[in-house]
């Protein structure tokens, strides 16, 4: 998907919102365990509930990881339901990874070739080799950790070089001389607020992938004030507020009703910049 | 495997050599592709052709991640069969993982509740609270990258910041605040040659796993040279080089042959620096 389909498809839906498929098996609803794949069911009812009202989804690598063989499985079934019955979702799969060149190529295969994901999160301490195996994918995106929504955001990201740099505008700085903003985007944690407004100094066009409304208590109104852009250029992430809105049987239809409250709420968000009539 | 059993396992082996299970299926023997599972197959193999000569094994995850279900499954195999086996070796999960602590603590259980895995990688950039979850497992380790082998570790990881301490050098001051030597390593790369020097004024006593001899070009005697301390505080990895010694169906022979080669000079490095007799 290329950065004007993902702008239409955000015009069309009202909505920059990516719902996080953080999926837990120990906080599913417990009628689930009784499925073959109960993290499969779970993820095949909250996509059906919300796939309206979002543009994109982002599976968490760790959450299917810490399952073995088992979460591997409803991993690739999850990505693969989406592809079949919602071929307009933009697919993040949240794996946070970076490695020296020949392994960032196994990663690459494994996500773009292997399974057809549209992006992967990595991260940037390893440098420029590290990414660039990703970049070979036409129409495949990477969005490097940029500056991130937790606590620990604080002890190597805002660390100021000679130059007057912090780490994180360095990052995004040097890493989109790598690739075009047709195949890169950024993490920008929504609990950084005002920042966003220094980060669209560095990359003023770029899509950026925020994370950490919700749970994690950024707010969406000051996101938008200082990150979006002409064409958005936000997709926000929601995960834990949604998927767990409820946790009795009616589980997505509370999910479906979290979801429509964040979509009107972006939708006038769209409305009041005038990129939606 | 606390500190000191690692030192006796290295005395008494007299190696201090790590061997990187990075197997591709597009580089193995081609007659192993008749076997059920061909890279637990070439894996195992290479095991009991190396194992008394190495204190350690890391497979890389991304080389089987990229094969999906059927990768994961040979991973596990592979971690089982070296515990049941050869429970003396040190087993690192290459993963170069690090996110928000919710996420990160699923990595952990996945790693060492599920696999029993010795350690994991993990990647700095998101500060305390993505590795804070890694340490909460006694007598479980967390290796965090420091100074890496490739060539894009010049991109961040030397950038001076205004009190003149570089990028890995401010990582690993403030990340062995976090928890002590018996749970910490760092990854610093054998290709970094003399600032080896540099990082031992920081972490004197740690171990330090380090990639990068064999086929990225790192020299041995200089890693010694600079990074050796008084329990050795190395464990040096080959990968490439031990495990595609030979394509033939000699392989396993062949891999023995290196690792013997390396666990020689090891063997002479130890002794010159009176740490065997």
């Amino acid at each position: 998907m290329n950065r004007q389909e993902l702008f239409e498809n955000i015009k069309r839906k009202k909505s920059f919102l990516c719902v996080g498929l953080d999926t837990d098996i120990k906080k599913i609803p417990s009628h689930l365990l009784n499925e073959e794949d109960p993290v499969f069911a779970f993820n095949k009812a909250i996509i059906d509930a919300t796939a309206d009202m979002c543009v994109a989804y982002k599976p968490n690598l760790a959450f299917y990881e810490s399952l073995g063989i088992k979460g591997w499985a409803a991993f690739e079934k999850t990505v693969k339901y989406i592809k079949e019955n919602y071929p307009d979702q933009f697919i993040i799969a949240d794996a946070k990874r970076g490695d020296i060149g020949n392994t960032s190529e196994m990663y690459a295969r494994s996500f773009f070739e292997h399974l057809g994901i549209d992006s992967v999160t990595v991260a940037p301490y390893m440098g420029e080799d590290s990414i660039k195996p990703f970049l070979v994918y036409p129409g495949k995106w990477v969005i490097v950790l940029g500056l991130t929504s937790n606590k620990g955001s604080q002890d190597f990201q805002f660390a100021v070089d000679n130059q007057g740099e912090r780490l994180f505008e360095r990052v995004m700085r040097i890493s989109q001389k790598w690739a075009n903003k047709d195949q890169l985007m950024f993490v920008v944690g929504a609990t950084q607020g005002k920042l966003f407004a220094d980060v669209r100094k560095i990359v003023p066009d770029h899509f950026l992938l925020v994370p950490g409304i919700g749970a994690q208590g950024g707010s969406l109104q000051e996101v938008v004030d200082y990150g979006m852009n002409a064409q958005c250029g936000l997709l926000v992430n929601s995960s834990r507020q949604i998927i767990y809105a409820s946790k009795d049987t009616s589980f997505a239809k509370a999910a479906r009703e979290q979801t429509s409250t964040v979509q009107q709420e972006m939708e006038k968000l769209l409305k009041s910049r005038k990129l939606i009539g």
